[in-house]
């Protein structure tokens, strides 16, 4: 058994962690340029978009022996180093060489960039930045502040794993999201720092498992980034290690940061989920479900508050997946509003559904009734807002 | 040879077809019932919606026999008798029983709804409304009117086609569109009425060929609804057919029709042609392109005017389609804003594309420059009213 305790300041608890962030000129104001550094070696093991076009830190990233240790993660927004061919990643060696002349300690760094695609990096700027650093600081909030782009809140999540015996060791994140969220990884960044003295070969097993049931879960607009990163780095200064807790927390860290990445949707007014269950198959439970988090039409019924079930049977019908009118049902929360047997709203019925969907949290359940597979994705409605703020992105 | 010639009131030219309006209370104004009479009774040849929740008209069409001859289509608007089980099947017998009392002439009459799903058909109202109908009405206008639900205009066409010889027919439609509209048949209807003397094996043929390319190239939200039908009705009254000619003018008016629609789209200020040329095949060409006309990110950026070219080909690089950014171009009409040797916009350049994304229609060419297929898909933008007209449909 173990225990789960949640600390403040991110990364800054993690043991051999450093971090910060500062202006480097990127951004007009707020942090744009950001570092995480451990004092001792890190085992790294990463998961990358599914965009064949992968950004020029992903591209950089990949020249590294398999199993190659670092102890240095660069982190730039507002620019994605994305569509820049060589140039990109000729631009990163050029960045890290100069990185590497100011701390002679730096082992295999790692860079990785959000924000808009098709420019150069600005190397002089970043330069800059780099000198500004304090190495030895222990300031995760700037680091996550650093990364943002259209978020409005900075995601950084620290917990302390105690085990049985008393030993214990820390697992600790900060992240972004905000747009091109989509249930294959999303454009989002997440940087997981744990001083538990684990192995390669299950950071990789179970940052994949992890990563599939929070961040592949979720979709704000169905679009998949150029430079998506999910990236474990430990150093194994506690020299404390349990698998089982390490998976439980690994998985509850992902997805409260999924959940904080949804909840800070371009736009979004409110997180639903979306279970569709008893499918014929495991895969057509993840279509329709993913269909649904994706509905344009189901998205502005959400934001408007309507009942109109109508959207959600249409986008099942809409899927392709085996589905009969004659045995489905749908409900949000525990209200069904939709059963063969009741094809009608009345009134009552209306303003019952409407409790639910005023909430900023709540479950749509389609009961297909055709098999016994369920899939539950994670979506949010669709406002002005996300318009606006996507109409200007560059501006 | 033939010659085309476009005349004014749509289905009125069209030999022995009479049609109407009127308002029976389903919406609180204008025509929300129509009707298309034919003295002849008519070839039929329709395709309907791939949602699997296919709407209680539908059903009812498919109780016919294969080759059954009508002479009737009625129409309402406002409630889609979807999702309504054996009771909306119920209802339009029920319907369509009183109005063959109205007129004894009538022989199998097709029914045909858009709307809300979910509801019954008021039916007491849509026999009021048969009531009012004027069977021996030419007012084309008044059925397009009725027909439609968001839509802001209505949308008719009629072509009087001439040959060679001085012999002609007509051919001619109305239609609706507006939301849920979607590269397979989107929630719209159409119906096409002509006297020429063409057979049943010519009319599904053509049909088919001239929606793969018109209705099925379209989307404006990459929704599919339940009631989505097209519906060519052939009286044969002219006496006059030619494959050539019919083939061209029914391609041509469900090509505007399907531009008419896009243009209408809900909230939508442009029009966009995306082609994906020189793809590895066909499959793949096509794929990119619906997931262009479908990418949030894309279609807000386009009602931004943004010619942030890099969630062009960031949407295609997601579509998981072969491709290679070294050998990637992307135009906005004739203007190259990204190509690898021009990885980065100047400002000269932003203007010149700024030109065109400020039209109210243009093409986004991507040529993928790795194989020889193409595919071109039409698609609109993402504005402040798409979200406002569907987070209040129902209000």
């Amino acid at each position: 058994m173990f225990e789960i305790i949640s600390l403040k300041n991110g990364l800054d608890n993690v043991d051999g962690f450093y971090g910060g962030g500062v202006n480097c000129g990127l951004k007009k104001e707020g942090n744009d340029l950001a570092f995480i550094r451990s004092e001792l070696p890190c085992k790294v093991s990463a998961l990358f978009t599914t965009n064949k076009f992968q950004a020029a830190p992903i591209k950089h990233f990949k020249k590294y022996p398999e199993n190659f240790e670092s102890n240095f993660v660069l982190i730039n927004s507002k620019n994605a180093n994305a569509l820049t061919g060589k140039k990109g990643v000729n631009d990163i060696e050029e960045i890290l060489q100069t990185l590497k002349e100011t701390n002679k300690d730096i082992l295999n760094p790692i860079m990785s960039s959000t924000g808009v695609i098709g420019y150069r990096l600005p190397k002089e700027k970043i330069a800059d930045g780099i000198k500004k650093f304090d190495f030895n600081a222990k300031k995760s909030v700037e680091a996550a502040n650093a990364i943002l782009t259209t978020d409005t809140f900075k995601k950084e999540i620290c917990f302390k794993v105690v085990l049985n015996n008393g030993n214990y060791f820390h697992i600790a994140a900060i992240a972004k999201g905000a747009g091109m969220i989509n249930p294959q990884m999303a454009t989002m960044l997440c940087f997981i720092a744990t001083d538990a003295n684990i192995e390669k070969e299950d950071m990789d097993e179970l940052l994949k498992e992890a990563v599939d049931e929070s961040f592949n879960k979720i979709s704000v607009d169905g679009d998949t980034s150029t430079n998506d990163t999910v990236m474990l780095l430990a150093n194994g200064k506690s020299k404390v290690y349990d698998k089982e807790a390490f998976k439980f927390a690994l998985k509850r860290l992902t997805q409260e940061l999924s959940l904080q990445i949804l909840k800070d949707g371009e736009g979004s007014t409110k997180v639903v989920a979306f279970e569709v269950k008893n499918a014929k198959s495991e895969e057509d439970a993840k279509k329709a479900s993913k269909m649904l988090s994706n509905s344009l039409l189901v998205k502005t019924a959400l934001f408007g508050e309507d009942s109109n079930w109508g959207r959600i049977a249409s986008t099942i019908g809409a899927s392709g997946i085996e589905c009969d009118e004659e045995k489905l049902t749908i409900s949000y929360d525990n209200i069904t509003v939709y059963s063969p047997e009741v094809p009608q709203m009345d009134e009552e019925l209306e303003k019952k559904a409407l409790k639910v969907l005023q909430k900023d949290e709540f479950k749509i359940v389609c009961d297909l009734n055709v098999g016994t597979h369920s899939f539950t994705s994670f979506g949010c409605d669709l406002s002005y807002e996300y318009v606006k703020i996507n109409a200007d992105y560059r501006t």
